[in-house]
């Protein structure tokens, strides 16, 4: 990416660019790199990997934690603009979980080093400030999936992921597995197989290999609300 | 709570109070409240309830969420000297999950109220990073819940809530019931019962009504590990 084009993603990117001081401008320009990476191509993956702060300015992420025995569960997902510092979190020394980050899609970032985001929040209003909302952010997000998970009914949970992701992908034919549906919402393949089948009796989605396609979506949307 | 108490509490338990302005510490001085609660009494109800700040000054609080069906979860507990901050979470635009908080003892708080505290993390670098540290420390503690939930098999979650309970309570002799139990850990009573009888059938811990004590803590710990 030439130098002229990071510059103006970091510009109009950061929110806090424009309450910081030239040299911090500076710190960050010179120390921000740009990558890009295929799809499926992870990112940051769990322990010890501490990058810093990414910056997505193009394709779609996927930020997640993995069991002991290789179970996963989505966070959130992050799309052009949206920014991460989870990826940094050694900088803050009461996280203590791992997380991965993989590309969904073909995508581009622009990185700051950990020490320099670590810098900037220390000496920075604006910056500590920024933080304290993104952390908050990200915070309430995970709250959202525990209160799913904890009180919410599967059915409930993936018909929510079913319209989600048609809305994400812009379309009404899923291409997706039952084993990674499995994957991201923690639970087993033969869960959501049994799950989807009853939705097919109901109408709601027609499965087909590799596929599925949502029928009924209001009959879905009834389920969550 | 006689000033000169309130002043001393407030000197010595906020983290960040040598390193903000005089004009900032009298500030807090004349807007901080002293409150008791009695064991078992509400400090805060979840929606609509964003008192402010809380310092611990004695006793022991829990802080939790609750589902529309009246479902619980213990997040974490908070003793002497611990700050809570989700308690002035409408100052963070982008947190929206409800928190209980009720006293667990009788217990002492010093309140700061939220127009207060949001007015110093605005301002002071200092605030706004002790903001930043106690956030992502009660991230880091919810995410392990979660982790607990979803990947953790049952026997191990229940050991460990005996193992901390009997050490919060230092006795092995645990007065708690197991609806109380299954409110904590987010399930039906009659699984916590049906993991306690087996755990009494292994020699870990003997039942009677209205308590449990633990017979083997080496056996317990072992399951968790």
């Amino acid at each position: 990416m030439p130098e002229q084009q990071k510059l103006k993603f970091l510009s109009e990117y950061l929110p806090f660019w424009s309450q910081i001081t030239e040299d911090q401008k500076r710190l960050i320009e010179n120390s921000a790199v740009a990558r890009s990476f295929g799809k499926g191509e992870l990112l940051l993956s769990g322990p010890d990997d501490c990058v810093g702060m990414l910056l997505v300015t193009s394709g779609q992420l996927r930020v997640y934690i993995v069991s002991d025995g290789g179970k996963e569960i989505t966070l959130y997902r992050l799309f052009e603009r949206d920014i991460c510092i989870l990826s940094a979190s050694c900088m803050m020394k009461n996280i203590n979980f791992d997380i991965y980050v993989q590309a969904e899609k073909d995508s581009g970032i622009i990185l700051v080093p950990t020490s320099v985001y670590n810098r900037l929040n220390k000496t920075s209003l604006p910056v500590s400030d920024y933080t304290n909302e993104l952390m908050s952010s990200r915070f309430s997000d995970v709250m959202w999936i525990m209160e799913q998970v904890l009180f919410t009914s599967f059915d409930k949970r993936l018909a929510h992921f079913l319209i989600e992701q048609s809305s994400v992908d812009a379309t009404d034919n899923l291409e997706i597995t039952h084993d990674a549906i499995a994957r991201h919402l923690g639970t087993a393949r033969e869960v959501v197989t049994r799950m989807l089948k009853y939705f097919q009796s109901e109408g709601m989605v027609s499965l087909s290999r590799g596929g599925i396609t949502i029928l009924d979506r209001t009959k879905l949307e009834k389920l969550i609300s």
